[in-house]
């Protein structure tokens, strides 16, 4: 069965979401790509014709739209009769996105955890602040909708899932740790929106730490990692969306986030914090003029999308699982690396949006053929990571697993080099 | 005879300028204060009132005005029978104020050059692009017009022309030295508006070189310093107001302006700087907001006034001639030291405030009683230093002079150490 798809958001993400649907789009149906900003959907468009990404001939279609108001965006979806709606706009349309397909019947995908624009760093677990609320209503109206499945969160809970169930027969602790080794050349940059990009780091960082939330200070813990390909590579603990989930889902005693910064993005980050320029409540200027000043940081820092072209160097995102097998302690790291400039000559964007837009369009794909159309919200390690990871590796994304000595991609669909006959595949609820 | 004072502002100069005006208000009439928000006059009032400052009886009142009207301050200097307006506003309103003086026939005097907000660093000499096209004027309507009578610009103007006219028969060089070695205990803070700080130092540096203009970098060129008090200081070419009429007053081949900054402060700058939140031109932000960047950085920097209670340490300002005098080279520092904690205890502010606002009063008892009251524009290095040096002396800012092994007060009319019988008065145009 085929389905339209309707993507909302024009940036960075968007942009790769687009050309991967184009790809794929023999297992698709119409693409459309939907923002407040026309012009940016269309420039999409052209990037996609311009790299031949289309499969086969298919409609490709842009729209201008202001996603927070719930009836034109179901509007959209009807008059698109778009089935799948990829939400890869800002983290503040969530709910409103979601609140449209669930009174359209559209299957929901995001990439992030829904924000509200006034609050920064909400009570653990964040999900249950906003999007489980709805779980009741989705469940009522059988809408597939799947949160945060993009790489971190996302293809990271599916790695936990599928290491939890392949490689031990208790688990520890998970440490997902997410480096950067890449290099933009310019003085200062956020690889995503700049606004959500701090807003992860100016507040509590929470983490799981024996089965409870523990609150830390930003760049309070440090940790150094001999990671694969990236090498030694400096991280911070730092809150993320996953925390919030798989805490509740994967009986996990300790779960924690590592994020690898440089010496020079702390200095900035720290200058601009404490100045206060990181604030999400407006201050008035001497003129009276009303400004929240992150968003004026924003608008001074270069557009991620911007850095593709010069960027080189690789990302690595991995989760590092500690436990045990056959009764012997035991340590695993899945992983997957990806190179900025590879990224950028198939799809014109970074590995940072190439990673997080690649898992959404694997996750459309599951739910057009019905592997992941669980009727139901789910965050990604409540569903079969097998299918997930296999696509991927097929789609530019390979996961790789490295323990014992050995270094090796992992495909869950051939054969696992590790899976034991007790091992069984965990199927979605 | 008497003379009512209008003090146009209400920031940290202002402050200390209505105390000083207060403190000496034997000789001067009744003492207006004037600014955008009424409240903050007020307050400088009550603060008068609760040191005790006025030394008699007398007139103080706050008003409300926008000074870049020039009708309206027209209004107030005439309803208030001002002889005197003493602008400590922002740089800004320097060429309205001056428009209401000339056509009102009141003296007028500033501590900062004319800036427009939407140009920075515009073609040397800065006077010449706004003030000096009202000189004729001046002459004209007989009034007269000190531009920049704080300490830097103003003092250190005329410690230039003592120092020539005292201490040389030909002089070289003169460099200006700006060290502030206090402690505010906040992370950052600008020791005045901040808009105005910052402007000073995001573009090209003027210096005067072998009697013609050169651009330099900011940070470009750095120089340490051995001065009293203060000690070791490291200080960077940074362009500044005297430079623009010194240069072209004084006959000095090379004239150069060093300021004191310490590694976080110029850290934070460059931070700054290099993101484009120092820029005085709008941005727009995602939100569709025209935002000036640099008045968000304003809005969310401590207010300098709001420093003084904590501040310690000491400030060094002075002007280091070199020259020769009876065919021997020689050198001679003429400076001032001032301390935050007691200008706080006398006047509630701190010592850059302070060293700004007690020059510009002791100009306006020099008006007002006939000896700088010369009836046209000058810079302060075009008049009679000795009387102003003397006067400052007895008002809370000593001046010192450092050569040949001596360290001594310079008190122009009581006996200068150094003053032999071919050494001549300059006196005001």
């Amino acid at each position: 069965m085929k389905r339209n798809v309707l993507i909302i958001g024009a940036g960075g993400v968007a942009h790769v979401v687009a050309h991967k649907c184009a790809q794929n789009n023999v297992q698709l149906g119409d693409i459309h790509i939907a923002s407040r900003t026309l012009s940016k959907c269309q420039a999409i468009i052209e990037s996609v014709h311009e790299k031949g990404s289309l499969r086969k001939p298919g409609l490709l279609q842009a729209h201008q739209l202001d996603a927070m108001d719930v009836e034109a965006t179901k509007f959209l979806i009807r008059a698109t009769r778009s089935q799948i709606v990829i939400n890869v706009g800002s983290p503040f349309l969530n709910m409103s996105v979601l609140q449209a397909c669930i009174e359209t019947g559209a299957a929901y995908m995001d990439t992030a955890i829904h924000e509200d624009p006034a609050k920064v760093c909400e009570a653990p677990p964040w999900y249950a602040n906003y999007e489980w609320k709805r779980r009741q209503a989705c469940k009522e109206a059988r809408v597939t909708a799947v949160l945060g499945v993009g790489f971190d969160p996302g293809v990271v809970n599916a790695y936990a899932r599928y290491a939890i169930d392949s490689y031990f027969d208790s688990v520890d602790s998970i440490d997902i740790i997410d480096v950067n080794a890449g290099s933009h050349g310019r003085y200062f940059a956020t690889n995503f929106d700049p606004e959500i990009n701090f807003r992860e780091f100016v507040s509590t960082v929470w983490s799981w730490e024996n089965n409870s939330w523990k609150a830390n200070q930003m760049f309070e813990h440090r940790k150094e990692w001999d990671l694969p390909v990236t090498g030694k590579s400096t991280t911070y603990l730092t809150g993320h969306d996953e925390l919030h989930s798989m805490s509740q889902n994967l009986g996990v005693p300790n779960i924690r986030f590592w994020m690898g910064f440089g010496d020079h993005y702390i200095n900035v980050f720290t200058v601009l914090k404490n100045l206060g320029l990181l604030s999400e409540q407006p201050v008035r200027t001497a003129r009276g003029q009303e400004v929240v000043p992150l968003e004026v940081v924003k608008a001074v820092l270069p557009d991620p999308a911007s850095l593709a072209p010069g960027y080189t160097g690789k990302t690595c995102i991995g989760d590092l699982v500690k436990g045990s097998k056959h009764g012997e302690p035991r340590e695993v790291l899945i992983y997957n690396v990806c190179d900025h400039e590879e990224s950028f000559a198939e799809v014109g964007s970074q590995a940072i949006s190439y990673t997080a837009g690649v898992p959404a369009v694997a996750a459309a794909l599951l739910i057009a053929n019905g592997t992941w159309d669980v009727g139901g919200m789910v965050n990604v390690e409540e569903l079969d990571p097998a299918p997930f990871i296999a696509l991927m590796n097929r789609m530019g994304l390979v996961t790789r697993a490295r323990h014992d000595g050995q270094d090796y991609v992992v495909d869950p669909q051939q054969q696992v080099v590790e899976r034991s006959s007790t091992d069984k595949v965990v199927n979605s609820r």
